[in-house]
């Protein structure tokens, strides 16, 4: 059976990839220009499931991804992480003459990408000084531009899979500087999943001293791991108090049902995001 | 006297934004290109200030900004929020015929901003679909360009500061949708603060159930109150477990060393980022 899956923006994005990765080739993967349409798109079933940016090693957890899941009352059923590499691509037509890769660079002229992806490029582009930046909304869409313009002149950064996609070639990989660039995915659907090895929930407590410690006492009395705490901030709301929880439930399947219940007492609300096996890390 | 604060981009940044509301106009700015760059400015007594973002409501925290906080050994002494605003700027040639500021917009063939600047002002620019998008690699920038080409069919999205530094007028105020997007800043500075109602950390604590319920017990016994925890996701190195942490320490003078030596005895590492006065919230 055949299913559709939404994701953001167009073929070759980072959710686009994650799907990929995520589910093979049999899927139908159907886009979204936001992630207030890939939820409706889930909701409303026109998709099965949804693939969501859900946080990033060096910019932090994507609120707003997980503003969508509270209103949206879909759950997490899956889980998928990718390193995040930047490589440097052109048309086929600017090594058309036999020039070894690197050499292409000196026809360059223009090289296009998201802001974030040139930043992190910075060091290797300033060997290539006649080479000028130029910004798109995110790094699918360089490559997409460049191999419809075709010009010899035009690089993009992106990644390898999108590479593939709008037949570029690789001058040069992996030229981002920061070489630890993570992001994690959730594979969102209406029905929740049963089994699995981890959990994701929110929960809020009151705004004084010792609540957020009671909210945590049961996973340590029942023994159970957590693997992410974060507090959201809410500026200007002080009183307001929202956390991102994940923890490890393996081998302790009976105590699971007890530390949610414990928790629901001391806090104001739990709301269960999903049960589902941890991802996999995939290069890109 | 007049001191030196180092800043990010260009002026009308974020950060410049955030240097004006914190420190007056009294200060002189000086730019940097980039994160490293900015530190090292402090770090080498090139200036005696630094302002960095720590997180966004919208994206989460800046986990960069916490990287290089711990690599520097400098400390926070300071604390500022914006509440981000975009607003649609145009040249004064755009309205020079009297025209009321809304029919400008009739005028405008680019508006230039941040992608996701541009993405958070979609449904604006959705009434006005013969108006083009154009990305730069922030908002000021895309001021600054405007204004540098003075042509009356181009427009920017930047702030209110940022028009008035680059002599733009403001045809529409606060077009984003989200109109909840708060950024908080930090002051860094050589020396530590001695005062200040708020305490910022880095922790870690052994990957093992109950750990982290453990370091921040002492919290609970002193009822000091947490404003902020974190755990920095390193994806691949779920051994490797660092946390974020803020808290209150208004009326607690003689418990903060107490309570900082009893998480000690139980973290791998207890690192102060600094103690400041909690920051004001400001528009933009």
């Amino acid at each position: 059976m055949i299913y559709k899956v939404a994701y953001l923006g167009i073929p070759g994005s980072y959710t686009f990839t994650a799907a990929k990765k995520f589910f093979g080739e049999k899927m139908e993967l159907i886009s979204s220009t936001s992630l207030t349409e890939l939820f409706g798109k889930v909701k409303r079933e026109i998709c099965s499931f949804g693939v969501i940016p859900l946080e990033n090693s060096t910019t932090g957890s994507i609120v707003q991804t997980y503003d969508c899941l509270i209103s949206s009352k879909l759950s997490i059923v899956g889980e998928v992480i990718l390193k995040i590499h930047h490589n440097f691509l052109v048309n086929p037509s600017t090594s058309l003459r036999g020039d070894k890769a690197e050499k292409s660079l000196k026809l360059i002229k223009l090289c296009y990408s998201h802001p974030e992806a040139i930043s992190q490029c910075k060091s290797f582009l300033s060997k290539y000084p006649w080479i000028k930046p130029v910004f798109t909304s995110d790094t699918a869409s360089a490559a997409k531009l460049i191999a419809e313009r075709g010009k010899r002149k035009e690089a993009a950064i992106a990644g390898k899979d999108t590479a593939k996609i709008y037949g570029l070639l690789l001058v040069a990989a992996n030229i981002e500087k920061n070489k630890s660039n993570f992001t994690r995915f959730a594979i969102i659907a209406r029905s929740t999943n049963k089994v699995g090895n981890k959990i994701s929930l929110i929960f809020s407590v009151k705004h004084t001293p010792g609540s957020l410690f009671t909210a945590l006492s049961p996973y340590a009395e029942y023994g159970f791991n957590l693997t992410k705490i974060e507090s959201r901030p809410v500026f200007g709301r002080p009183w307001e108090y929202i956390f991102f929880l994940d923890f490890e439930v393996e081998g302790r399947e009976g105590e699971i049902k007890k530390v949610i219940a414990k928790m629901r007492k001391v806090a104001q609300f739990v709301t269960l995001l999903g049960r589902y096996k941890k991802g996999e890390i995939y290069e890109t």
